[in-house]
């Protein structure tokens, strides 16, 4: 049985929680928090507090607090010979300031507090400093996710960069698109399907291949078009991926 | 029982061909195509021609050919009391140049030739000048799609460039994505499921309340890290989004 504490209230706190309650073959041992209000529904699963001098004994403490807290609170955890990991994208391992075994337990998705989450299918980066914490970790993933990657501070960070791209700033496309199609009295919806059939496609083949559109076949009629109908805001990144598009493709511009 | 007949032998052509041979209320009377070649293991389904002067009688004549060559096919296309229409997102169905009515049938989505699709699912904008032919195409879309919408020419420009958005300028942001994890030898894989729930929650919430990231909670310190990690074509991309990120949700810059 492992025997986990989890500190954090926040989106991947929560779901973390919730994964190891249901899990038999975890022992959530105890939730730390700041705020006690908002873990105390937990009251009658685990036990709970608000004082980091107060941790029980656990094999594995994981930090699910913001960024900017982790520094703080890993400062505040004492045991020597326990595991001690953060579940942060951006922050390094060796960051952690704790004079326990450092590692990282690093779920990459997008988790809202409400939407209910199966953890199997969300690829979980683990990574720790001596090879016992990193099978220890590993069967913890295990446990929860059927997709775990050993993946070390510098591809964690690329990783995270390259999750901006593909999940905030392609987000940001979406609203574009939306905002078009408000002002313009057509309905979204339809190009729900398209966007998740552009999404699905990166499984079958590679995105570099998958491009297509006005501007990698060097329509300028359409893009022209297009420019006059999209407001300043928008126009600046019409051209700008434009140019991106064109240059990465090497057509002539 | 309707009759049409399919121009061209692209991408939309192929999978409308597959779908009206299949379906037992549209009876496919032939298939016109420049090169017979690429038609020619239709014969035993349909009838087939590279002229056309030799075009048979049918309810719907659809052009699905480049946007470039649309006008030339609907200069030879002389039948009255026909219905003649398109295929494409951004082509006013006022310039079809036939004397038969006009309409168009734009099914939005991004095909590709080999990989097979369910029409079922693919929202159809349809559009004519006459009432009946709405009624006529309607039945036609109806029968093979579940989600077919009245579209103007107006409207259909407007969605057209927010495809491009959504479609064409998302998929450069995942070859970024891509690219970033290649070159640190990071399975790009790790990110598929954060890039189909990101597309799915646009069905749940709108994109402009689904936005996160570092742009929007204007953490300059991460912001500032990714630049630092960024050749100069990423970090002019990366820049733009924050900014224009940054703008939607007025933070202050």
């Amino acid at each position: 049985m492992t025997k986990v504490i989890v500190l954090g209230a926040g989106n991947i706190a929560t779901h973390l929680i919730a994964t190891f309650i249901k899990n038999k073959h975890i022992e959530l041992v105890q939730v730390f928090n700041r705020t006690l209000a908002s873990i105390k529904h937990l009251q009658s699963k685990t036990a709970i507090t608000n004082s980091l001098s107060k941790l029980k004994i656990a094999d594995i403490y994981i930090i699910a607090v913001s960024d900017k807290a982790i520094l703080d609170v890993s400062k505040k955890i004492h045991f020597k010979n326990k595991l001690v990991v953060h579940t942060s994208g951006s922050f390094a391992m060796s960051d952690l300031a704790c004079s326990a075994n450092k590692g990282v337990f690093y779920p990459l998705q997008s988790f809202s507090k409400t939407k209910k989450v199966s953890f199997k299918k969300i690829p979980i980066c683990i990574e720790a400093e001596r090879k016992e914490d990193t099978i220890l970790l590993e069967h913890l993933a295990d446990l929860i996710s059927n997709k775990v990657y050993h993946i070390n501070s510098l591809q964690r960070k690329q990783l995270h960069v390259a999750a901006v791209f593909v999940n905030n700033f392609v987000n940001h496309l979406y609203a574009i698109g939306e905002d078009i199609c408000n002002k313009k009295n057509v309905p979204f919806e339809i190009l729900q399907p398209l966007i998740e059939e552009t999404a699905k496609k990166t499984k079958k083949m590679t995105a570099f291949k998958a491009q297509t559109g006005p501007a990698i076949r060097n329509d300028q009629k359409t893009i022209n078009t297009h420019l006059t109908m999209l407001d300043e805001q928008k126009k600046v990144i019409y051209k700008q991926l434009t140019k991106a598009i064109q240059q990465t493709y090497g057509k002539e511009l």
